[in-house]
């Protein structure tokens, strides 16, 4: 269904501005989706009695300002972040969200490097001119909500 | 390490309100991320030609008042949504968020039935109190996101 129904899209002109088609370009994995939580024991404790992931215990990442929680769902990942520390990027957006809420998904890529020059070429911004070193150790680059239909995204090297 | 970490939360009191902790409950796999788009098929193109997604058409769901296209990754899938028709369950969401908003996430569970039981008994609320058929034919009961850390949460018969 998904085959047969994907060619209308490509047949069509679809009226975006993209220069160009990179065609054996993708993203891997979903790798998670990260949760900003007012309350991450309280959060930890959701995922893991009510919604039977595995987590892991609270890791407190100073050099990125958060704390967090994995939550190890049979396909992927859930991230809980909360703030650490007086200058964390995701205080304000806590404090806009004082629930919680969805903060970004991160894609897995073969080679990040590549995905940036693609993604560029195809019209989308990222996030600062290079990558860095993401909580988990990992080479990342994020990718400007306005072109990506409001949603935050991380790619990070596989 | 997941593991190994995860032992300390069980060891913990954690203080919250949860009345019994039912052992063998888990979801399954994350089925689909729904983001609620302004132009779904601007958003299509994002997904197949930058993000490199196998794609749908373009589904009308007249019953549930959305479009939909899905996008397939590896190991999940995106949901692109946008209103159809006057009275659309999403159209407040697409005015508050404008440029688009993760809606919701959506789990696989082995037995809708028994999850409902489970999850109230845990304290989080469903939003109804019977499953619906969802947007794809199959029974849907979503949870309510102020027992979620602010994030709606659907789970799907598998």
């Amino acid at each position: 269904m998904l085959q047969e129904l994907s060619s209308n899209i490509t047949k069509q002109n679809l009226g975006y501005s993209f220069s160009s088609f990179k065609d054996n370009f993708k993203f891997g994995k979903l790798n998670h989706v990260a949760i900003v939580v007012p309350d991450l024991q309280k959060s930890a404790k959701l995922h893991k009695e009510v919604f039977g992931a595995e987590c892991s215990g609270e890791i407190e990442i100073p050099e990125h300002g958060v704390k967090t929680v994995f939550a190890k769902y049979e396909n992927t990942k859930v991230e809980l972040l909360h703030p650490l520390g007086e200058k964390s990027p995701i205080d304000k957006f806590l404090k806009q969200n004082p629930l919680g809420k969805v903060h970004h998904l991160c894609y897995e890529v073969e080679d990040l490097a590549e995905a940036i020059v693609h993604v560029k070429r195809m019209g989308v911004r990222t996030l600062g001119k290079k990558p860095k070193i993401g909580a988990h150790g990992k080479p990342v680059m994020f990718l400007h909500p306005k072109d990506c239909d409001g949603v935050l995204i991380e790619m990070e090297q596989k």
